[in-house]
């Protein structure tokens, strides 16, 4: 299977380019029945979008979501859903000066070395903007894995550049443009981002996921555990350099007597495996936690070098997100979204004997 | 597709318990015409293997590989290869005593949840003898790419519990039991394991890996991106909590100007990407690290619950790895090169015009 | 993978029913840099298109299709190419009557079965107006084949109802309404549809395919075989039943002297295998037959039942085709352009080394 | 996905060639809790066993099938089933002669073009003894759907040749070595191989499979069509080069209100479909036809060429089926039961809400 399909049973395959006339995705696999219209997507694509605060990029797109077919009478038919999205705020003008030369830290030189040409406007079918057919897919999986399974989903910024944050108030992550789980900091990051802007530079950002009620039992082992799946699914979000399930990194240093999380009548008594042991879910709160990268178009310049080898010095202007990480928390959550409901499906193709029998 | 199955274009399916009769794969896809015998798989196999140091389980299996087809006077065909390993070790009576209980940490609970049942033997098909098909199956990888691209794949333990090894001499990593990097620091790792064995508990690591010489263009975005296809089969490897490309969780405190790889005529300056922009190789070092849990068979006991939900203490004797990551470099190493493999052949059929027109 | 996306390397994941507001597809994995625009395309969809002729549904649309992704600056990019086909002239009123029952020889009966519950209007996503993505998929593989490998690939009605007709003169196919390679049978063919049209019945139909030019080599055994992959082409268009490879059903009567193609320096001496041996292809002509079944939807009323079970008459008026293979020609012909393309790029894939070494 | 696995939930995957050490299969997926032993593969493998009568190949192998994993305490434990069977009665000196030409009608040719070198012993994995394997797994499938939902599936030898046998008498057909459905034509039939064989040559066969008690909704339009499926998993058969379902190529000169299948409160009245509406079962008898093409390896001489484009004459004594049709019942009973095991479970995976809401 080519690259841009993402899923076995509950599958989404998505085009389109940044300065394009529109993106789309097929959504495949969807049960029938599911309640659906516009109004269950939007919410999830306005938390992602641009322009929303000062600290994003200034591109100013509606994003509004179009249900092309899979739905009748307002409910799921079973047959795929085809979604599209036009663009309305391309500037291509705005990327003249890039298309004979490669901006450092991003994918334009391997774009070109791998097809030998590319669409160099606003960095073509590499750019971020891809992702909102990930979060408008991702938005129906929720809906699904919400209304039948009791699943939900919750994503916050766990770090901006070298502030830490605690998850001191979930309820609040989605009143602020940051996706801070702590509403006392919101001063401190708006300053932070205020300098970095000043400095024409950016900055990463550590991103963490949370699924709640996920049944015990998802997952495919060997390869397509459910840990790997959304290592993937993760992997593959723009600007993404590290998943950890659980525990993660902090789990090189641990003895086994304290990652073990012992079990009793009454549950767990820890999550150090984040809610996936054997490749398959435990029913604890399953735990994902991402690195961005700080995104690679900034004021700074750079040395370079454009198609032909010669050197160059590079410098972003255009209409850039100084902190990719900030708009990451909605995508995060609807790849999770994605991967659960993909994983909810396979389990009941292959094991429904278990709860039947 | 089931979860057995690793690999687009050229994939690998496995099968097999611990103490099962014999473990198996297919590979299928591999390109006529590769020189290849049981002599090429064998000592990759050696490397990986239990019993050959007093630090990891004293499990004495030979892991003979048997070449079953795909192979005709000394050549790949293009037809598949099958691969046969005989069990011969299995003391399957050692676990009589948890066929009704849950060791904490263990995929015991997670496979009865699943399945609704489960081979209790040594894991079954979640124990860590499973990998053993992954590595042969991935010297069929690593040739091909080493003889026709001429990729080299270099793995090494990069930490051992609070142990920080630096990559001093890679070229003698294969003479040392722990895969350590530095050969000044054997006595040390000794020591601590000798400590760990007599605590009766066990200790989480560090690998790295690295592939040098890999083509640019490889990885087919936005979801099948090389770096996503990486963390998918580091992941599905038993006790992986975490993967990094490049920088990885470094990247949450940089910032842009220091992140960014500069480009010069003569090459990039940095790696900060690790080989992988946009979701393709830049033709850079692959540079990938994962963190492994320790393991959860240790003599500490531990609460757990049996299958009737009543509360248990277990304590694990059996024969045990008292740090898994000490035999995971191999491992590693093998599933980068059969990520590598797949991706070249599907840059290959995709894009092959690139180079020819 | 969900039911809607055909093939591996070149894939086309489809979406749209009937009477929703578009149709559209994703073309996954076309290599860069081929030409491309929608005047490539729309001629192929106005050889499929209805209304053009008295013998086919009056329902008229335009069917112009537009390229929303992957190409950029005339060319293809590599990157997945969105299609998209707005539905113009939907009466959805019409079915307002079928509603409740299903038509017997239809899907409704299935779909409500498998679905609980189904898009009534125009057969929804079971209509043969789903074929006009294949037809604009297939036309961008049909490009690459011609222009690339010099494959040319005719189609032509073999046979409608009882009026069998011989290949005299291929290149006049595409000249009148029937797709008859005779054109001394036009008038008995008009002759014959306008009787049965007076009868208010339909028709099967016969279609044959002959694709020339194709290299030797394309097919991976043993399961994805050339010849196995056209007959699951050719069988997933609507009302087909039957599909032959070279000598198809004769080849029962046949005796294997008389079966074998012999071979001589020159090439082969018969062509009894229809281009395909052990499942791949030999360089001869591919040479498929497929049966169409006469379509349902008549005016001879039928016995049925409704939703409820109980017994109802339906007499099916709307806008319909007599015989539903008048149309079926770009549509088969759109088929084996996009398995061959598929198969193309998977063994260039998998044994390009073949030619490169 | 490379082409040695077949299925998207309940995979197959094959390997092994006709004059290596053996055969294998993994089967991946199939759901836990089914009590599985050799011996409920044994007596499928008996049935297409050669050897057993005087007209097919003299080759004696045991066929002796090993479950070498997912099988623990008598039951399938989720995990994937490695099988295998041993070669015994490899004779690879009978090949030497056909080393350097192609045998007409054969793979000889196509897999040299294909993979530029070939295994020439015995026709390599070209020859029919790969279908062992599809016997073995099929009916682990086979087991499945008749404990679990009452499936049964039964086929016969249609036609040999110019003789046509009428389904008589199904439940005789395991009992000659014809798998004819008359059990008075059986003199007749072993008259017209007698002859045959005293000529030299090989003659063609149709098959007929029926699936009965097979539930109404599976199938996944509008490419993975119950049909589509059933007539790719056909066609991957050795010598197979026409499907039909239901009425197949009668179709064609059938008019609309002949062929639709009218539907009362009792049930449909004719069976024209073959079980499959719209690409979905419909509930009816599923009704497969396949024509078998005559075997090419005869003793009557053929024109040819060697490896390097000479003219040669081509005899092929060895031990050779002058009809291979007459062993085909068993092979194609194990395809169909294959389909529907795996779209049983995909249509469980996707459509479970309606059963369940």
């Amino acid at each position: 299977m080519s690259g841009n399909t993402l899923g076995k049973l509950f599958t989404i395959t998505t085009f389109g380019e940044s300065h394009g006339p529109a993106l789309g995705c097929i959504v495949d696999g969807c049960p029938p029945g599911l309640e659906l219209s516009e109004a269950d997507i939007q919410p999830e694509l306005e938390r992602r979008r641009t322009g929303t605060s000062r600290h994003t990029s200034q591109r100013k797109e509606p994003d509004q979501v179009k249900i092309l077919s899979g739905v009748f009478e307002g409910r799921t038919t079973g047959t795929p859903i085809g979604l599209l999205i036009e663009n309305t705020d391309q500037r291509s003008r705005d990327y003249e000066k890039i298309k004979d030369r490669f901006r450092p830290g991003h994918a334009d030189y391997t774009y070109q070395q791998k097809y030998g040409f590319r669409d160099y406007r606003g960095g073509g079918r590499s750019s971020a903007r891809e992702t909102v057919m990930r979060v408008a897919a991702g938005a129906i999986a929720r809906k699904y894995l919400r209304e039948r399974l009791g699943v939900s989903i919750q994503g916050y910024l766990a770090q901006l550049g070298p502030l830490v944050l605690e998850p001191k108030s979930l309820s609040t992550v989605y009143d602020n443009p940051f996706f801070s789980p702590d509403p006392s900091r919101l001063e401190e990051l708006e300053n932070y981002m205020v300098n970095l802007r000043r400095e024409g530079d950016s900055v990463g950002a550590r991103v963490n996921v949370i699924a709640s009620g996920v049944p015990a039992g998802l997952g495919e082992p060997v390869f397509d555990r459910l840990d790997a799946e959304i290592a993937f699914a993760m992997m593959s979000i723009n600007a993404v350099k590290g998943v950890e399930i659980g525990a993660g990194f902090a789990s090189v240093s641990q003895k086994g007597s304290e990652h073990r999380d012992e079990i009793t009548p009454q549950g767990f008594l820890s999550n150090n495996a984040g809610g996936v042991l054997g490749g398959i879910s435990s029913g604890q709160d399953i735990l994902v936690s991402i690195a961005l990268k700080p995104t690679s178009s900034i004021i700074v310049p750079g040395r370079s070098i454009d198609v032909d080898g010669n050197p160059v010095e590079v410098v972003t202007t255009g209409r850039h997100d100084p902190c990719v990480g900030l708009r990451a928390t909605p995508i995060a959550e609807a790849m999770l979204a994605l991967v659960l409901m993909d994983h909810y499906l396979r389990h009941r193709g292959q094991n429904a004997d278990v709860v039947i029998d």
